[in-house]
């Protein structure tokens, strides 16, 4: 049995969200022979409201822990780490680090997220900080990009770039199952002069390790699936998420008003609306929610903030994959030989 | 009359494109009042083929000036600039400096173009680098946002990203009409903690500055339109074009792929081909071909390299209107007025 510790009170949205996903997965997976347990971590009485609301009682699969405090969303981390020890992030990520559950998922707080997590749950040997991890859609529909850091870490070394490929192989080997994932680094041309000093002297440290590795890619690669993971310091990967996402939303939107022009253009769109359904499905982004907090010793997913119930089923579902393919493990196990030996040697 | 120099040779597709969009600007320029000159700098029997090709003679309009020279695409600016001192592209900057033409596009090398125009033209008094600055579209169709620097630089100062948001602003004041432009810092967050050290001391110099300065955007906000000026380094600032051009081209080929599905989706598109064809030209990212080297004691503009004629001529029109706006002199005013008011203050 795979157990999840759910962030009940983070996001937009809270428990009118995170609860309604957790029963839809629990519906989901009922019938299947790998069993899920979700534990509703916050404020009792709010989510004993929200369950009785979609008519769902605790039981085998479902039980609440309660926390009073809740980290809001423009907290300071360092105050939410330092104030408020009973929050339901805290406690749902202390859970996994007492075993209690496999796996932790947020919508909440970025930053406190991360902070927390180091917190308690500490790092890995070998890994200095921890890094934010997403698979973004690429123009090859069978294949999906793994990218990180994406935003945990803003002033980055050589070094630390390197953990992030260590990391970010181990993972996509793990999850995808591709024995030796090839590895690109972010910068703003494929020439070797070209880049920063961190990224000239992460692609030495990257050149001679026994990682796969591609080389530079830049920002348009990591739509075409060149690579299975794309590595930069978390600045120009949050920057490449958001610019990505405002695209993608402003492209949506004059389609959308293309088609609502007038009364023509309007009939156009309900002969094309199987069609337009089906890109959009294809283009969803809920489908990628779900951010892995990579080189923690134990599972944390962040979920988008704003995430309705739809994207934060898929967030928990990326945890339970994390889990049933023992990523802390095989990271732990990779990282030390990976690290330890590119030390030595 | 407004004399622009074409490196003519530059770009992936060379003279087959800078010839064709010559040949169309001037066409589309001929029966207006404002007249403009072009000058197709390069290896004169290869230019000359070209307009053989297209039946179009030189005249009052349109001249060759001979370079025996061609910067590669791949080439190290550093050679290119020492090098190649007949190239077409240091030719025709040549031209701006001895005031023989009034600006110059060039879709070739971009580290080469900005070495060398950076080597021949030098930059303005107060500005110690010069930026790319290039407008992207916005979700709202009557505005569009000006972002810089594109890949100019990539180890950027406080001080530098201030330059960059005075040029930006001046450029914007200048091009769209716009008295008091306002002025994005991209980060990763709204918050004040967040970002890096750069950023963070450059909000303060702007915070104390005369420019109207809104405060710290995301990347999705440059697509939002929610200032007229987005400042970011090089590194970032390419990373989110790069990315954007990506997840555009993605989103275009499941479009695309989506109605070329079978038959019933092919009459579908067939039904909204006009809509699609709308669509299609209002993201059409040719229009936005031609980004600034600002900074520089005078007007280079740089095309895409991979430009079709359609998009080149875009260019040229970008650097036809930085004259008629008198964009260095405005620039040269201003950046002396707030940068030495700055550094006095």
């Amino acid at each position: 049995m795979t157990t999840i510790a759910l962030d009940a009170m983070g996001g937009d949205h809270g428990v009118a969200t995170t609860v309604s996903a957790a029963c839809q997965l629990l519906k989901e997976t009922s019938s299947k022979d790998s069993k899920v347990k979700l534990i509703l971590v916050g404020q009792q009485d709010v989510i004993a409201d929200a369950l009785r609301k979609v008519n769902v009682n605790v039981g085998k699969y479902l039980s609440i822990q309660h926390a009073s405090e809740v980290v809001e969303m423009g907290e300071s981390p360092a105050l939410a780490l330092r104030g408020k020890k009973d929050s339901s992030m805290r406690v749902a990520i202390n859970l996994v680090k007492e075993g209690v559950a496999d796996a932790c998922v947020s919508a909440g707080n970025t930053g406190a997220l991360m902070a927390t997590s180091r917190y308690v749950l500490k790092t890995l040997p070998g890994i200095d900080r921890p890094a934010i991890c997403s698979t973004l859609p690429t123009i090859d529909p069978d294949t999906h990009t793994h990218m990180l850091d994406l935003g945990a870490n803003v002033d980055t070394s050589a070094e630390h770039l390197f953990q992030f490929a260590v990391m970010g192989s181990v993972l996509v080997a793990a999850v995808d199952d591709i024995a030796a994932p090839t590895v690109g680094l972010l910068n703003i041309g494929e020439e070797e002069m070209k880049g920063n000093e961190q990224v000239k002297q992460a692609a030495k440290l990257l050149e001679n390790s026994h990682l796969n590795y591609y080389g530079f890619v830049e920002g348009d690669d990591i739509y075409k699936g060149k690579v299975n993971v794309v590595v930069c310091d978390g600045f120009a990967g949050n920057v490449a998420l958001k610019s990505s996402e405002g695209v993608a939303k402003m492209i949506s939107h004059y389609l959308k008003k293309s088609f609502n022009k007038n009364l023509l253009t309007r009939i156009a769109g309900v002969c094309a609306s199987s069609v337009l359904k089906q890109f959009r499905d294809r283009m969803d982004p809920r489908r990628y929610n779900g951010a892995s907090l990579l080189g923690l010793r134990g599972i944390v997913v962040k979920s988008h903030g704003g995430a309705d119930a739809f994207a934060f089923k898929h967030a928990i579902k990326e945890a339970i994959i994390e889990v049933e393919k023992n990523v802390p493990q095989q990271l732990e196990k990779e990282v030390e030989d990976v690290l330890v030996g590119q030390r030595a040697g």
